[in-house]
């Protein structure tokens, strides 16, 4: 199982100074010594000391140092910086320092990016535009370009559609291993610099496999495409929810698949890189809606959205914790003659928060990785049930416990007990039941599941707890 | 930009009937149809039906049916499929169906699985199992495989090690594109079935640069592959933390990555689809740590172990809010002369514990894709600091109008404004602080943030509302 080579083994050992000089300088945003010069260079408008910094640098990376830099040494770097400015930087950056970038520089220079990007690339940074801008850049293009990014924008945004590039190879079955070797080292302009696998069409250009390049090359030249391809075809329709294609690459471990049109026939291939951020940006969106932020806005993003986004969210919480404060108020009366009810009614409440987050939470990843549908909802609200009520009645006596020696009422402490299992029995079934009730309707269960959640065990709290209270103590 | 091949164009178009059938039969699990004809065989026992349902279907598809099924309908299957199994079932599947599969077949059969799959995959078998199933297993491996495992098995857990395959192609940077194609196709057992990069040693066995494999079969035979390898090595040292790992491949799109010993010398690779799950699983785990549900335990889990893991949180949550109690405890004679004080003080800890979320799942989100670090750490603060300062005053004046209003008692609005816009301010800078401290101390922030951070904000909230009003009101 090792890799041997006998041509390059047994030579000297190197020493672990090399090792470490070999790897990468990654992260250069995160060593203050590198900041630093770079600031008094963009300080001093210093163009080849910034030239010498960015050598060689990955897009990526000065992505990252764009973003980590503030507002004005942003636009600075970028006007130095000119055309050394790799067309790759105008995907990888984000936020507010996306913003500064399309704005430090011309749409000439954005056309000129655009040319050299793959046709799903370049559809990203032509969405980001406005209107005016769109079309100055497009009319830039040359016909065929302009034609591909203008048929990904037709589909649906978030469709397989708008992820695909256009150029990749597709061969008919009958063409041997030699043939489709050939056809590569041509300078056919259609076939793009970066693929991984071969698609084998039939005449009617629709798949019948794909072959990985690494079986090609262990394949000898006369053996044809149809004998070595797979035949378990991972098609993504073009219409097909982004969600749903890094669903399929996850699942089935794919580097790359075909993109069919509704005849059937190939019209593009989504790779991996793409789909990881997909998920990225999918798994983000769920944490971030279950806590009440829209997704997009991290700690780049412009001030004033940041404070409208999350306002919105504590605006319709606000709704509700009154909500919760008008069923308490229906027992003033009762609390006035008891208040040990109002020092301990908070701890329901939070109890069934919390029971209720810890299940919605679950719900909602698991309805996201499939392994919650309508055909198994019923053994895990069982189970869900099942463990509410028994964490419920082990935590209602330690709390009932804790509440008759404070205030020594054992009859408060069965209270107490009871108003916490009761709670908590609610917050799993309805933690479990909102965001499968949700997706079913096509909502996505994170956006809305908290705030409903929490209302519900909120509300519920209070009334069983003061209600009981009420009847049963004074 | 647009693919074209004119032996295979021009032909007559598909229809949409036909397309629909090239589409794979995938997710087999959430169709009734299947399940009941599965469910039906398997009463039956009927092993030619059961085998006939499972032709060609995909390992990944297996794993989710087993996931779906009772347990006892599991273990059927498993015994009626025996050595059709795929290897890679072995993998795939996860949480009791797992434990229900590696029950119901036999060691041997094991060894069999792991002898067919991947280094990393057959490290992550033997992983799984106990310390008397894991000798026999790997007694019964080949000696290479055996020390393969063993030397895998040797890295940390999390680590690079622990992920890498050992099989790669390492070639000299003299060797031409022919050779190399020559050498592929003999039959060196050393040649992975699926490689994406061809990886370019020097005579130390260094990694020098890589070649992608489009790259070699678009080149000449004459050219040799130092002419057209990649300089931008992105290494990974065999004892990086797979999140580092994940966090590398996403940020510089890499498809395959050469692994290196502490001497430089490439020990392994690492693909992109093993670094998916990574990801898959950072993210899963941190929204679920951040509800307070350790992670692994889906609604497939043994449900003992799920009761526990959620127990403990709720108990740490319990003790949190007794805490909270204690502190309106000291207030009970200013509740008792102004019960409209129990009535609104919850809403005071549910903007509070809301805004303080919303600060600590961005920020924890933040921290995990390295977009906020120590070096921006203030900058981020106070943009935290103004958003809670603006959207606490504008709620401070609509909830404290409220207040008013509802108990006709402007100097009440005017102690819940206050207490309301100082208790979100807190949350502000307490759920940025929170997590960027335990990261400071290599605490992972998604665990333990939210109990503090809530804790927090229910204390000091409770705190300030009650303690203005006694002083102010009474």
């Amino acid at each position: 199982m090792t890799e041997k080579n006998p041509e390059i083994d047994e030579i000297e050992e190197g020493t672990v100074e090399e090792a470490e000089n070999i790897l990468p300088t990654s992260d250069v945003h995160h060593s203050r010594e590198f900041m630093d010069t770079l600031s008094e260079a963009l300080e001093e408008q210093d163009e080849s000391r910034v030239l010498e910094l960015f050598e060689d640098m990955h897009a990526a990376d000065i992505a990252d140092l764009l973003e980590f830099l503030p507002s004005k040494n942003r636009r600075t770097l970028v006007s130095l910086l000119g055309d050394k400015l790799p067309p790759e930087l105008f995907i990888e950056v984000e936020g507010e320092a996306q913003f500064d970038l399309y704005e430090a520089v011309s749409n000439e220079q954005i056309a000129d990016a655009v040319t050299e990007l793959d046709t799903d690339d370049a559809v990203y940074v032509i969405e980001e535009l406005d209107a005016e801008d769109r079309a100055e850049v497009l009319r830039a293009l040359t016909v065929d370009d302009r034609a591909a990014i203008e048929e990904n924008l037709s589909y649906p945004d978030e469709s397989a559609g708008r992820m695909m590039q256009r150029d990749l190879v597709a061969l008919p079955e009958f063409w041997t291993v030699g043939q489709a070797i050939d056809f590569l080292r041509s300078e056919d302009e259609s076939i793009p610099s970066d693929f991984y696998d071969i698609f084998v069409v039939d005449p009617g250009h629709k798949p019948v496999g794909s072959v990985p390049l690494s079986r090609i090359m262990r394949s000898a030249r006369n053996i044809s495409l149809g004998e070595i391809k797979d035949d378990d075809l991972h098609l993504v329709d073009v219409a097909m929810d982004k969600e749903e294609v890094a669903y399929r690459f996850t699942k089935y471990h794919l580097i790359s698949a075909a993109v069919i049109d509704a005849a059937g026939r190939v019209v593009g291939v989504i790779t991996v890189d793409d789909v990881i951020e997909v998920i990225e940006d999918e798994a983000e969106e769920d944490l971030l809606a279950l806590a009440g932020v829209s997704s997009d806005l991290g700690v780049n993003e412009g001030l004033t959205d940041i404070i409208k986004n999350r306002f919105l969210w504590l605006f319709v919480n606000l709704g509700t914790a009154v909500m919760a404060s008008i069923v308490i108020g229906l027992f003033e009366g009762t609390i006035e003659q008891m208040v040990a009810l109002a020092v301990l009614m908070p701890i329901i409440a939070s109890m069934g928060g919390n029971a209720a987050t810890q299940t919605m939470t679950v719900a909602v990843r698991a309805i996201a990785t499939k392994e919650l549908t309508s055909l198994n909802a019923m053994r895990v609200l069982n189970r869900e049930v099942i463990i509410a009520t028994v964490n419920g009645a082990a935590l209602a006596v330690i709390a009932g416990t804790i509440s008759w020696l404070w205030y020594d009422n054992i009859t408060l402490g069965l209270v107490f007990a009871f108003a916490l299992v009761f709670n908590m029995i609610v917050a799993g079934a309805c933690g479990l039941l909102t965001p499968l009730t949700l997706n079913r309707f096509g909502i996505d269960p994170a956006i809305a599941s908290s705030v409903f959640v929490t209302t519900v065990t909120d509300v519920v709290g209070f009334f069983v707890f003061l209600g009981v209270a009420a009847a049963v103590l004074l």
